[in-house]
């Protein structure tokens, strides 16, 4: 499986891989054990400060750990990754030590304790910023306080998630800038 | 430009058209006047009650009427759509009638009163659910109320954005189903 070399990537432009909407891998760690869980339910929130909204259902033995340590990292998978991407949601880290079961290397993040995964392009170590709406929605409000992305691809072969084990894989990409206003944040 | 003849849908289900992450153009409508948004910042948060988060800068001329109305459409538009999709965000309902303008047809929703847009395979009628957390991040939680689905295509053509003019197209479709727990719900 392939681990990419990651470089550093401003905080403020993590949208360009979360905006549309891939299915990630979340990492997480509280006193001394690891997981990993997929999600698909995130937003970004914010540019500046890097804000990030996640649900993560309760019944995920990541609720806890996160809930927590107030940290994690969300890491974007590729399509390479589909068999784990699947296999990790459906079992639980409270019976299975993810990184040796997917055969992924924890790789050390540098501001939070959760490990990234060396085998996804694009990591971003967050930061717990707003807990209110735990309770209520399973909401956590992330701020993204450290981003690492491959050089290449420019664009990820993502995969986006319908529900019932399908998913569309990331297409073609156009530009369409020409269209844009100059005044128009974009 | 085609319209689509849509149908009732299941709101517990509406995750199949927004958990992949597409562009969304929402409507709104407030003293008798409608608009539309282009907006990517959205995430499904629960199946039932059927909840949808998204974050509508104030900047929007739509921030006010949907938060002093309550109510929006929020409608999932396909790559064909993709000059009006851009144009849209591109433009203030300040100065413009998009429907007009981009030669949209507004169609009656049944629980609410912004339009649909007929030129849409999806449309979602929205309820604002909780605007607590509308004042510090400007983000609306909605309970999907009605849904309306074309039967055909059963997977969409969504646009999916990156930032600076860049979207991917929703691609190829897998089913990894196989690949789940019976136990586990998808």
């Amino acid at each position: 499986m392939k681990r990419y070399q990651k470089h550093d990537f401003p905080v403020d432009q993590v949208r360009r891989y979360l905006e549309p909407g891939p299915i990630v891998l979340v990492s997480s760690m509280w006193k001394g054990k690891t997981n990993i869980m997929t999600l698909g339910w995130q937003t970004v929130m914010e540019f500046s400060p890097s804000l990030v909204g996640c649900v993560i259902a309760s019944s995920n033995h990541s609720f806890e750990m996160i809930r927590r340590s107030r940290q994690c990292v969300i890491n974007v998978p590729t399509i390479d990754l589909a068999h784990q991407v699947v296999k990790i949601g459906n079992c639980s880290g409270k019976d299975v030590d993810k990184f040796a079961k997917f055969n992924l290397t924890p790789e050390a993040a540098q501001k939070v304790k959760p490990p990234m995964i060396a085998e996804c392009p694009a990591s971003f170590e967050c930061q717990l910023a707003d807990g209110r709406l735990i309770n209520r929605y399973n909401f956590f409000i992330f701020e993204v306080i450290k981003a690492h992305v491959a050089r290449s691809p420019k664009y990820l072969k993502t995969m986006h998630y319908h529900g019932k084990g399908v998913f569309t894989v990331a297409g073609k990409t156009i530009n369409l800038h020409r269209l844009f206003s100059k005044w128009r944040d974009v």
